[in-house]
């Protein structure tokens, strides 16, 4: 058949197509933020690329350390290439697993070995595999606005639904009154991801504390537990010392899912790990569904050559100071120029409030000026945007006075 | 709730567990090959590892060639790290994309282009991702024994039913009397897997082109195309000189999934491609859906540092020098030891006869022997048994006498 792309099976209820049509949503639908994206590089072609403030993307623009590059040369130099690059064990090479452990034994006070490790591939990788490890038929999900939007797309993707808790606008912390309203007994689990993409908060130990709390209460009431899902990608993205609560140590039924994608800048590379602690309810099954998961996801095993150089730059620093600096100025300008904001103590994200209601308006309004910025509806947080600041320093030098004319042109401030 | 792991909702119709049933499963059921491969490993324990002749696992043993550690190093060396290991496109770097595309032009003659090509992680992400982009509700695939015992597991987990093909035992090529009988109006597509695993054996010209004329002939009957999933992992390892035919010249409506696991002995960095040719039937729909299902799969980009690598190294000649010197020890081996084979040209597996119908039984009894065989009854093929010869050479050298005292003391021959 070479032409019409839909035909009927006459007597069948369900038109039936050549290919998946919700595969075909997901792969033609393109993001906002990959929209807007897109939309500046088409922009600096006519009027240059240093005219363009483009606030719109999450890829970290802080160098790969050099000690990674190193060790990546150490690992060709020193080790065997079938079993640098052979199959690991799905779970990932039991040595990476142990050295990783200690690490964050050491550095968090954990005690965990390798059998509580699973490496993967990344962090949308490690948080669909635990959708997928624990979802069974009529489950739901609940995170908190502003949230990741593709936590949508992956809870839907096994089946379960996802519930959003409206945010607390003014700090960003848990809107526990209205967290409480929705769990229900078909809460499987609660996603967190804190430092928070996109508000840059980190969840502080009493929100920690005061979730186990609920999650205790809830899990005795219903018969059965509600996990944490805790995504860190931005573990080591923090500032002013700012500490961020290593959730195992207050909830027992948490599943952790690291990435080195922003601590190390290896976005491309696909190389986390997922925790599973002993103290999760039934801990060999849920370590084995998780295995599960990760096979028919076909991650047959995350990639070995990186496996093996994150466990050996293991503890090693983030640098940030890129960051810090471009944090300091953003979030200063902004102010001055009369935009408020909870000033974030992690990631690479202020998620502002807008001069309107309408944030979708007040971005399309801010792309006249060539700033480019996230809606803040896209993460369910409608009335800011987000700025990605993991960009330029002299981008954002250059932004501040812009911000000023189009806040002062278009809203008179 | 600290103990029982089942727990019963009442009123409700099913039984309610903390997880997910099925993903315990599938990560806990070892496969007959792991149990083997686990086993040697114990028993080498004891009795020595150069007493243990095991021919259980298709993993490369051919060093990952000095070109690639080379293109690695390069890369590093002049490159921006923040380029190299940051994320691409989902699709995958565009030059990348492009330098492939020539390379496979350039050897097949094909007219293929960037937008033809989407990198994944190795052929067991392409080849689900193929699935899930094309299955709707009701759809089954084909494919023929003996076969690659995941494609279970992957077709099922995109919801659809796997046929399986007896084989055609005194060739290995394809039973086209038994297709012809079950493919139906609900084939979706069918996967071929040529250089073969388990058989080793290579689809000629002629097998392709009457499987062409088939599914031309069903698809106008049916009113929708039938696609060939054309899984081709072993693509460079083949012998004598052997042609492997470039399926989407001979069909349209042809899907190819690479992987350089075997070619250069990549296996765990998970780096491959899908060609979704431009004859595709609505292919940039079909190229969408495949988007749109590595998405949902969670394979956010294939791994950026070995997009760059395999790029650079294009069109560089495999090294199977050491297969090519196995296949002829083994086969040989074994033939005057009175176990009867298809010679194969491609693949680093024999697929021999066993010498009683039961398989099972047969390869428990060379596990006395410490020959470690799968059952070709894992493959849908009973009555055969898979050696894997990625091994050592002298692993092959001592287990000939071997092989023969089983065969003599067990079967009299």
């Amino acid at each position: 058949m070479a032409a019409g792309n839909l035909f009927v099976i006459f007597g069948d209820k369900e038109e039936e197509k050549m290919y998946s049509q919700k595969m075909y949503e997901l792969g033609s639908k393109k993001s906002t933020i990959r929209t807007i994206f897109e939309y500046g590089k088409q922009r600096a072609a006519i009027v240059g690329e240093e005219n363009i403030y483009d606030f719109s993307l999450g890829n970290p623009n802080v160098p790969t350390p050099e000690f990674v590059k190193q060790a990546i040369i150490d690992i060709l130099n020193e080790e065997d290439p079938c079993d640098v690059h052979g199959y690991t064990v799905a779970a990932g090479d039991p040595k990476v697993r142990e050295t990783l452990a200690d690490s964050i034994n050491e550095r968090f006070g954990t005690n965990f070995s390798m059998q509580n490790l699973f490496m993967t591939a990344g962090a949308a990788a490690s948080i669909t595999i635990c959708f997928k490890a624990l979802a069974e038929e009529g489950d739901e999900f609940i995170t908190f606005a502003p949230y990741f939007p593709e936590y949508k797309c992956f809870v839907e993707s096994v089946g379960s639904k996802l519930n959003v808790v409206p945010a607390n606008i003014e700090t960003f912390q848990i809107n526990f009154e209205k967290f409480e309203e929705m769990i229900n007994e078909h809460t499987k689990a609660v996603i967190i991801n804190s430092p928070n993409n996109p508000s840059g908060v980190v969840y502080s130990e009493d929100t920690i504390k005061k979730l186990a709390e609920i999650l205790t209460k809830k899990s005795d009431e219903y018969g059965h537990p509600v996990f944490i899902i805790s995504d860190e990608p931005y573990r080591e993205v923090v500032y002013d010392g700012a500490e961020v609560p290593y959730v195992t140590k207050y909830y027992a039924n948490t599943l952790v899912c690291y990435s080195y994608s922003k601590s190390f800048s290896l976005a491309g590379e696909r190389i986390g790990y997922i925790v599973v602690p002993n103290e999760v309810s039934e801990f060999a099954d849920i370590y084995a569904a998780v295995a599960g998961a990760a096979r028919v996801l076909t991650h047959v095993n995350a990639p070995s050559l990186f496996q093996k150089v994150v466990a050996r730059c293991a503890g090693k620093p983030s640098d940030i100071s890129i960051y810090e600096k471009n944090r300091e100025l953003l979030y200063n300008g902004l102010v001055e120029a009369g935009i408020a904001c909870v000033k974030p103590e992690g990631a690479f994200y202020l998620f502002p409030r807008t001069l309107e209601e309408d944030d979708r308006a007040f971005c399309e309004k801010a792309k006249a000026y060539d700033l480019l910025l996230v809606p803040g509806s896209d993460f369910g947080c409608p009335g800011h945007f987000r700025a990605s600041y993991c960009i330029k320093t002299s981008t954002i030098e250059k932004s501040l006075p812009v911000f000023k004319k189009f806040v002062k042109e278009v809203y008179g401030i």
